[in-house]
């Protein structure tokens, strides 16, 4: 039991759901609700023929959950409100007749302010807004019991570690149940996702005590695990051990791909595939052994890599708006000022990739008052700076590095936030808006660029703090943090880019990156610098040495200076580190985005661009999905095949553009 | 299910409870919770013993609800946060040891913001208020499982309306769960707060169908009747009608009393304390019959009796709480601007009778974002007018009266509204706020009086609009509202007041009120102004009206001029209206305060008056409950004996007064 330490929302356990229909005739439908609801139609409401009620109910309170009732809806047109309410679990609503049945096109509003006034005259004022739906096509799959799909797994191996007590092996990192068949007596069960962390008992991260004083199949709360250790409490006794291994059913259809003549980058390639379906499950989250929070600074990578391996776009959305919450804002996104930036910018992402403009308009509102709040705390300069209570995260370093002040990392990722509300207000028509957040957006650069840019180190410096006599003291220490972002996020012109790369990215003194997480954005930076010769051997020594240490999954963090046992330990516990972590998977965006080089250039691939780079590979072959379906590229020394199920595409190769028309397949020699 | 149509709020779903203990010696303490939870002492989570856990269970969840376990708490200085997680009904703890307990002394956050660098340090900056608590002081009493007190009620006869159809009369009106032993089959059932509504099968407001096919007892929703009218179907039978009464504890130690030489006024007073024992739930609520909501011009008015009733301070509490909700504001208190405006006052009544001041610092933040929301919407000249989608109700009335543009009767509210959080900003060292509100309070004053008060009439005027050219429009219609707001709020001269009383509140030619609920202030400003001799022939009149139209509870509406049936109608159906409404229980409230005479003078009862006014009586005698016991008044035309428990009192009979030190009997012949 380990929640999260800042606000969590409740859904709204009262709702209406409304349509207007136009019935060519009177139709009686099926109506289920996970709550209880009453409905009306045209403001009437209507006797709800449910199974008869409440003999020797405790409570006397009739349950209509899993129930289900018949209605009459008369031709013509009218105005269906059905309003549920339900504490436990988000109200939800299922219509099924023959031509009025619940889907998108359903609004719904937690305030319908309808009011009977003495004449009996209704009035109502309420704000709708679109109802969610999703897969839920039956009156048997109610959305509350949706649970992922389950497999058993068998360990692959069984040591006896002393007697009566066993270590197993999944063989790899896996997410699961794990199952005790014909359990009798007590066993104490250490999981690791180290051999090491399984055998030590004082220290590993995650334990269980399975007890049952009868022959019978226990089954433990979800773990991460590679090993299992088991050991039984005298006269104790079980036959089998299993796994339910645990994971969303968008892993079964993986539309991403990638092989090409390296077999290293292939395992690296598919062990970023397999850390992010571990981490991809109700929403992205960090880690699958600790701590299953959603994290937005995690999150937005795993976005961007989903969009090149399965693009679940509903698992984006429901993660961007888990992490944003109900108004008011009491704090940062995660409590950290750099993760408030980030969500703003994984919906800019989004846009980009999938044209859901629907979505943007949803979080709209939301965008504006977690800007608000943004602004409500920057100071008169327009500096996003660390008020108490403020985490200023950045990432896991191993050098001193303080985060008092204005950090430039900060004001980057501050001013792409602003950017992005720009874009959004003119996008939805709140032109107005859109000019303040570009004024604002321009202020924070200037000052940025004016106090946080150093001529003398070609770089951007870490941070500006104000002196208790209130004058402004720079701190001159140069990272790779704010440069890689003035490159990513196009803060800066080409030529100060071209300054940074020379001066901090490509410079040995300047302290090396030990996270996976912010590696991802180094490798981005010297990618869209054109240096994929460069990133190539980066990532076969990252990522490759993770391998060669035996993951099979990526990690949390990986420094290749510690040794043996260090790469285990964080947070002062010697298992601390989660060993699957999500922004260990970022090759996957890497080489999707930039080898095979796919990526859209107007909203939702409607236009793209596919620019393959080999970088030293021998040939190298993949498919991107696409809100269309696919992109397939397949490339050698010699030539480039380029295959689209839609948009219009550009086939880059040096100078040379050939256009891709969808359903065609394009070759170009070199 | 018939939920308000306003926003609903949740819970808080994950909260922290915190204390700080200082232990001479180490002590093992009980811990209960509602929901899953975890226990840190000094930010180390413990483990907690649990039974053995999850054999079998399909979700592979542990259910802790209901359970308990112990932990050991080490001597010394020692934090103790526990975090507690519950979606369908609030986090609840209880802890028991020798000295450590749950108790008003613990803190909670739904934030704590702790977090843990990669170093294992902790830091935290959650914002925390007092915890909730209450008498649930067993590991027994979980406060999800709550519910009032219930007990059984025969009926007084039994009428046989034709063959296997019966009318049963409890007697008065109640409010109960209908209970059919031994029934089999099907019978329907149909409940009426009148004889006629009982036996108007189609438009009867509540009916049943309780069905079974073998012989068990049957039990119905909770409903409010006096009348049951039971149709059996073909080969259905049952033994036994019975009704599970159901009502508030506090029903059962009446603190308050009134006797007098009057047999009808004493009927009255019996009849409000049933009506308002009937209405005062889980929270304060309207009516019985339907809506059960919580409205806040009902509830102040509850309020208000229950200081001269019960005295349930609990109960006020909740509903203020109730009735707020949670930010950010989305519409007026119930979607009704003069509701918003009763919420405020409703404090500062509550502060008057009680001296709670936690209380007030407990709503402040809610008052400040609350006012944030009315000014929002107010005009640039301070005018509150309604905007689409606020409801301005007034009152319900039988005459034209249209409620566009600014109203007097909304102005004086607002004025009210205003000075309460002038006086609490300056009570809890908010001084600047407190400055702006008396500056806005004295601006609201300012163009109420120059626009809205006419010297012709004497009488402050109904409405000022704005026809579309932009000239103000004012409309000279002459009502009681705001005119008696002006007197009981104190918001003009006495010499104002004089010429209203008379102008208006004694002028015929001005509409008469037909709802208890504004006859309340309409008696309450007569009694200001000392004319109790004309208060008693009204009550007397008005009240005693029901009561010789038969009835047991007092109405949502009352005008004398109507005849037979239309008595029960509203809202255009038969049985519309309530016949047992809160807002008809006013005469607790003028007797107690106007008769009696018994009012605190400073908060709390720290200093109150007693004012004893006969108004044609023989005699009369009566207690007020207050927070230190009670006031015992003894009257009659030669002398006035006064007791009290506690506090300073002053008697004061005419010119002459007398000091009441507590626990002494004071008598003064007149």
């Amino acid at each position: 039991m380990f929640p999260p330490f800042w606000k969590q929302d409740s859904h709204w356990p009262t709702v209406v759901f409304t349509r207007e229909v136009d019935l060519a005739k009177d139709e009686t439908v099926t109506i289920a609700v996970e709550g209880k609801h009453n409905i009306a139609i045209d403001g009437k409401l209507q006797s709800i023929d449910h199974s008869p009620l409440t003999i020797n109910h405790s409570d006397a309170q009739p349950m209509v959950n899993g129930q289900w009732s018949m209605v009459n809806v008369p031709a013509g047109r009218h105005i269906i409100n059905v309003k549920v309410w339900n504490q436990a679990t988000p109200p939800a609503l299922f219509i099924d007749g023959p031509t009025v049945k619940t889907d998108s096109s359903w609004e719904v509003t937690y305030e319908d302010k309808i009011w009977i006034d003495e004449n009996g005259v209704a009035h109502g004022s309420g704000i709708y807004v679109p109802a969610a739906s999703w897969n839920f096509d039956s009156v048997d799959t109610s959305p509350s019991a949706y649970r992922l799909e389950r497999e058993e797994h068998i360990p692959v191996s069984k040591e006896e570690i002393k007697w009566n007590a066993y270590l197993y092996d999944f063989g790899k990192e896996t997410f699961g149940y794990l199952k005790l068949y014909d359990l009798k007596g007590t066993v104490r069960v250490y999981y690791g996702e180290s051999r090491e962390e399984a055998l030590d008992k004082e220290h590993c991260e995650t334990l269980d005590v399975l007890s049952s004083p009868v022959r019978c199949n226990a089954i433990a709360a979800s773990k991460a695990f590679r090993y299992v250790y088991i050991e039984e409490e005298d006269g104790a006794d079980y036959e089998v051990v299993l796994a339910d291994y645990e994971f969303a059913p968008f892993a079964l259809k993986k539309s991403g791909f990638f092989r090409c003549s390296d077999e290293e980058l292939n395992r690296i390639w598919e062990v970023s595939a397999y850390t992010l379906d571990l981490t991809t499950r109700e929403f992205f989250c960090d880690g699958i052994k600790r701590d299953r929070w959603v994290w937005s600074g995690d999150a937005i990578q795993s976005y961007l890599m989903n969009y090149y391996l399965h693009f679940d776009t509903e698992c984006v959305k429901r993660t961007i708006r888990q992490l944003r919450g109900k108004d008011p804002v009491t704090t940062h996104v995660n409590t950290i000022m750099d993760y408030t930036f980030y969500w703003f910018k994984s919906i800019a992402d989004y846009y980009d990739y999938t044209a859901d403009l629907a979505f943007v308009r949803e979080m709209w509102p939301k965008m504006v008052t977690l800007m608000e709040y943004v602004l409500g705390r920057a100071t008169d300069k327009c500096m996003a700076e660390g008020k108490p209570g403020d985490w200023i995260f950045v990432d896991w370093v191993d050098f001193p590095m303080h985060k008092r002040g204005t950090l430039a990392f900060e004001q980057i990722l501050f001013w792409k936030a602003l950017k992005t509300m720009e874009s959004f207000g003119h996008l939805l028509g709140h032109n107005d808006d859109a000019d303040n957040y570009a004024a604002l957006a321009k202020k924070v650069k200037e000052v940025t660029d004016r106090l946080l840019f150093s001529s003398s180190h070609e770089a951007y410096i870490h941070a500006l703090e104000e002196t208790n006599a209130g004058a402004e003291k720079k701190d001159n220490q140069v990272t790779k943090f704010p440069n890689m972002f003035a490159i990513i996020y196009d803060f800066c012109s080409q030529e100060t880019k071209t300054k940074i790369l020379k001066s901090v990215l490509l410079n040995s003194e300047v302290p090396a990156i030990t996270t996976p997480y912010m590696r991802f954005y180094e490798l981005e930076a010297l990618c869209q610098m054109g240096l994929q010769d460069r990133v190539l051997p980066e990532m076969k020594a990252y990522w490759g040495g993770m391998l060669r240490l035996g993951a099979t999954t990526f990690w949390e963090k990986y420094n290749p200076e510690e040794k043996g046992t260090e790469h285990l330990a964080m947070y002062g516990r010697p298992y601390g580190k989660s060993l699957c972590h999500a922004w260990g998977a970022s090759p996957l965006y890497i080489i999707g985005k930039y080898f095979l080089g796919v990526r859209p250039v107007k909203p939702g691939y409607e236009e793209y661009e596919v620019r393959p780079v080999l970088a030293g590979l021998e040939w190298m072959e993949g498919d991107v999905p696409t809100p269309f379906g696919k992109v397939h590229v397949k490339m050698d020394k010699r030539s480039v095949t380029v295959y689209s199920d839609g948009g219009q595409g550009t086939l880059i190769i040096g100078d040379k553009n050939l256009p891709i028309p969808p359903n065609k397949t394009v070759t170009s020699e070199k």
